[in-house]
This record gives C-alpha cells, sequence and structure tokens, in this order.
C-alpha cells in the first residue's frame, strides 16, 4: 500500500478548474496481541488506529513498546498479518512464551475488544458504517464566501492566540455568518461540543450548515459530520484519502487548503457555486 | 477549570532569558453511559478523552450523538458529574428509559472497560503512570544546534511535499544528526513506528536522543518518549499543559515552538546549553 494517492479535485483560484492532487493515505489498522495464558495461546485486540500503511509490523510493536506490554526484542516471537493477507489491516503480535502481559493496564488506555475486528473487511466495511444515510441537502454557498471564513473562525479563537495550542470548528450559516464554535486541544473534541451543544437545545441535524475546521480533516472528523447531517465541510489543512472517500460516498462537499482565497474541493463540489 | 494556563520557560533567541508563556489546558475526561438494561440501570465507561476543560456535559453529549447512541434531547435524562464532582474529569450521561443503547457498535470505535476508572483521581494519578522511572541522561544539546533540526526534519518528509497531510517524527543525535524519521497521518503512529523499528532491531532505550515532532506536543507523545527513555523533545508546535506537567515529572527537556531560530523551553532546559 501506498502512503499518499491521487485524486482528481477542483481547484478554486476565482474560478473552477479539474486538477490532480495527492492525498496522504489513512487507513485502519487493528493492532493484535498473541500470548500465553494458563489456558494456552489466547489472542485479543487491543487497538484500531487510523494510520498510513507502511512499518506497520513496526507500528505494532512501537503501539505494544510504548504501552509497557514488551520491552526487548526477545519478548516478540513473530509479528504476521491477520488472515492471508490480503487486506493488510489486521496485524498480530505474537508475544513470546515467557511474556505476560498485563491486559488490564493496556484497558487503561485503549481500546479493547475480543471480538475479531476488521480482519479480511476492506476498510470502509471494516468501520461499520451501516446505517448511516447519504446527506442530502439543497443547501449552496458562494466560493468567494467560503474561502473568507477560515479567517472569521480565526479572529474568534480567543484561547489559541494565547497559546498556540488548540484546534478550532466553527459552523456557518450559507450565507457566510459565524453561528457557534468551539476550541479544544482535540480536534474532534472541538467538533463533538459543538454537536453536543446543539443537541441539548433541541437541533439533531444541521442540514444547511457549513463546518470550518482550522486544521486537517481525517476519517473522524467526516464520521461527525455525516452524524449530524451536515453538507459541507472546509479544512484549512489537508484532507486524507479516507475523509475523501467517505466525503464521496455520504454525499459530503469537502474543501481543503482553504486558505489565501483559494482552495481545492475533493468531493461533491456541486454545492459550491462561483460568484457571491 | 481554565482553557489555559501560565507557565515559567526559558526563552532562546540567540541568548536565554526567563520569560512566562500561557499553554493550553488537556486533562483526562472519562465518558460513563447509564442506562436501563433487563436488571435495572447500569453504568460503563466507553471513553477516556484528552481535552481542554469547559463545555464537558455538551463534549459528552456530542460524542454520544456522533456514535449514533443518542440522536435527540429527549434521549438525555441527565448529564452529570461523577463522584462530588470536586474533581471534574468524569461525567455520566443517563439516558432516558426508553432509549437502547448498542454498546457492541459503541465497542468497535472505542475505549470501553467496566470498571471506574479516573473518578475521584487528579489526571495523572488517573492516567496510571506508576511504574515510569524519571528519565535520567547526561546528554546535552546545543541550542543552536537544536532550533535548526526542525527545518533538516523538514526536508527530509517526502510524503509531506506532497501531500501536506502528514506529520513527522525525528530522531537525532546530541550532535544534529538526523538518524531516523518516520511520517503518518497519526503523529502518535509516527513515533510508534519509530520506536518500534529500534525494538525490532534490539534497541529498547533512546538515552541519549533527541526526538524532533513537526507539529504540536501532546500528553501521549511525551508518554511515548518516557517509555522511551528519550531525554529531549522539541516539537515545532505548541506543547499542552499535561505534556508540560508530565516532562517535568520525568526528567524530559521539552521545547515547543522551535523554529525561525527561536524555541521556549517549558521542562529540564539544563540539557539544553548555550554555544555550538
Amino acid at each position: 500500500m501506498d502512503a499518499s494517492k491521487k485524486v482528481a479535485i477542483a481547484r478554486w483560484n476565482g474560478a473552477f478548474e479539474s486538477l490532480q492532487d495527492i492525498v496522504a493515505v489513512e487507513e485502519p489498522l487493528e493492532i493484535r496481541l498473541g500470548y500465553v495464558s494458563v489456558r494456552g495461546r489466547k489472542q485479543q485486540s487491543v487497538s484500531i488506529t487510523m494510520r498510513t500503511p507502511g512499518d506497520d509490523f513496526s507500528l505494532a510493536a512501537g503501539f505494544l513498546f510504548s504501552e509497557g506490554i514488551l520491552r526487548h526484542p526477545e519478548d516478540i516471537k513473530e509479528i504476521v498479518w491477520c488472515g492471508d493477507g490480503a487486506n493488510q489491516n489486521v496485524v498480530r503480535v505474537e508475544l513470546a512464551d515467557h511474556v505476560k502481559p498485563d491486559l488490564k493496564r493496556l484497558q487503561r488506555h485503549v481500546y479493547t475488544t475480543s471480538s475479531c475486528g476488521v480482519c479480511g473487511k476492506t476498510s470502509l466495511e471494516a468501520l461499520e458504517l451501516q446505517g448511516w444515510a447519504v446527506v442530502t441537502s439543497e443547501a449552496r454557498v458562494s466560493a468567494a464566501v467560503l474561502v473568507e471564513l477560515p479567517d472569521v473562525l480565526r479572529a474568534s479563537q480567543a484561547v489559541f492566540e494565547k497559546t498556540g495550542g488548540l484546534h478550532a470548528v466553527g459552523e456557518f450559516s450559507a450565507a457566510g455568518g459565524l453561528l457557534n464554535h468551539r476550541e479544544d486541544v482535540g480536534r474532534h473534541n472541538a467538533l463533538d461540543k459543538l454537536l453536543g451543544h446543539h443537541v441539548q437545545n433541541g437541533r439533531d441535524s444541521f442540514q444547511g450548515d457549513i463546518l470550518v475546521l482550522s486544521g486537517r480533516a481525517s476519517f473522524e472528523l467526516i464520521q461527525k459530520a455525516i452524524a449530524a447531517r451536515c453538507p459541507i465541510v472546509a479544512a484549512v489543512g489537508a484532507p486524507s484519502s479516507l475523509a475523501v472517500e467517505l466525503a464521496k460516498e455520504y454525499g459530503i462537499t469537502l474543501a481543503g487548503f482553504v486558505r489565501g482565497g483559494t482552495m481545492n474541493i475533493y468531493a461533491h463540489p456541486h454545492r459550491i457555486v462561483p460568484g457571491t
């Protein structure tokens, strides 16, 4: 698998043109742990992480090293792909017989489940998106308006200005008015805070809205936009490959690199119209 | 709790001076779910997220909304602090009686455990760092050398140059030589890949090394540096409050905003020396 892939985009620079862009690949990797218990060899899923494919055996070994499960090379019996290796999205680290992992400690930090998760599935299948509906919305936004929104959001970032350390998410009307915004060290938290505020106050859909992200657009942010039925997402940074695929499949208009009066549109550009 | 806090730093700009800086607050929040089962009301921990305090009830509601556990305001019976609320780091969302959450679906995406995790503990206690040792190392690096390392790392980022979408982690010698580097959409993955490579090849300590991060320094990156016994971490972006606290407590030299020939040193500045 490659670390980057080509995608067709619509580039806005005062007018639209069709171009190719290259995005960083993001794919789920499940890490499973094999170990000796009193009842023989067992295995358990210990993490699903969204990663760029490549060096996956090192990623699994480094993750377990960081979590204190293994310390030395001799703690590893072998590292293998789960299944036939056709879908390289489940890796299993077999610990040497002498290693007694403290699974309880691992549970404190990371996702665990005893079922085999993503083995043998494609990445979108593996993420269990069934039950989600395609976002349909007649919302439209002017390209000239959209490219200005990150500057509006930035001007509202009180804590970022002081610390340089926070992500922001802004909710805008299709006319470009800032409706709400939240900041957090975690971009997914900033978006959850925004969505939760509305749920608490009786809204459960963002059909006419634009979400503006201060950073990059990854899988989980698009996942949340789909949950909220929000049709347009604009990010100051780059989108990942999975963000682009998810946006295409679920009807989300996705713009990236929205800055300096220009942007790249990665999915469903029809909602972004020329003129003011 | 505040979203930002003051910290004392050593600022390097050709010489050292003592200043105050402001960092974004990062603290763990455990989200627990209360619901009606056939055996009465139950509760379960469904997520621990590192967040900036504030709007925590909205964060919990938005998280469960994004995960499809609740859809409407009437799905929420109440949202409360766990315990006496003195440590506001465990929030519980009690679902209304009519809501039957699909906990299996939630398990696919997020951390779950049936034990009560961080309730009533301070945040560092809650993160179960016991067993970790303070990093002691006689390593020293010249300030003039250190401030140049992010440019060296950037020049090595092959995929980032194409996509703008990847984080990088570089491992440097104290003399400033680039030893290794990895890129990934997730910064924690890039560091795990780097550490895992060494573990696979027989190294289990990075005593003399410098880790350079292309972005911000958060809790989990410092956690991994401690696991690897790596004494010096330099980030192009801002550190979080928890990254600073953890670095101070565990003997890690932490520099942030390392760019343009200047940097801020947030913890253990003695390893960074003037001169070349």
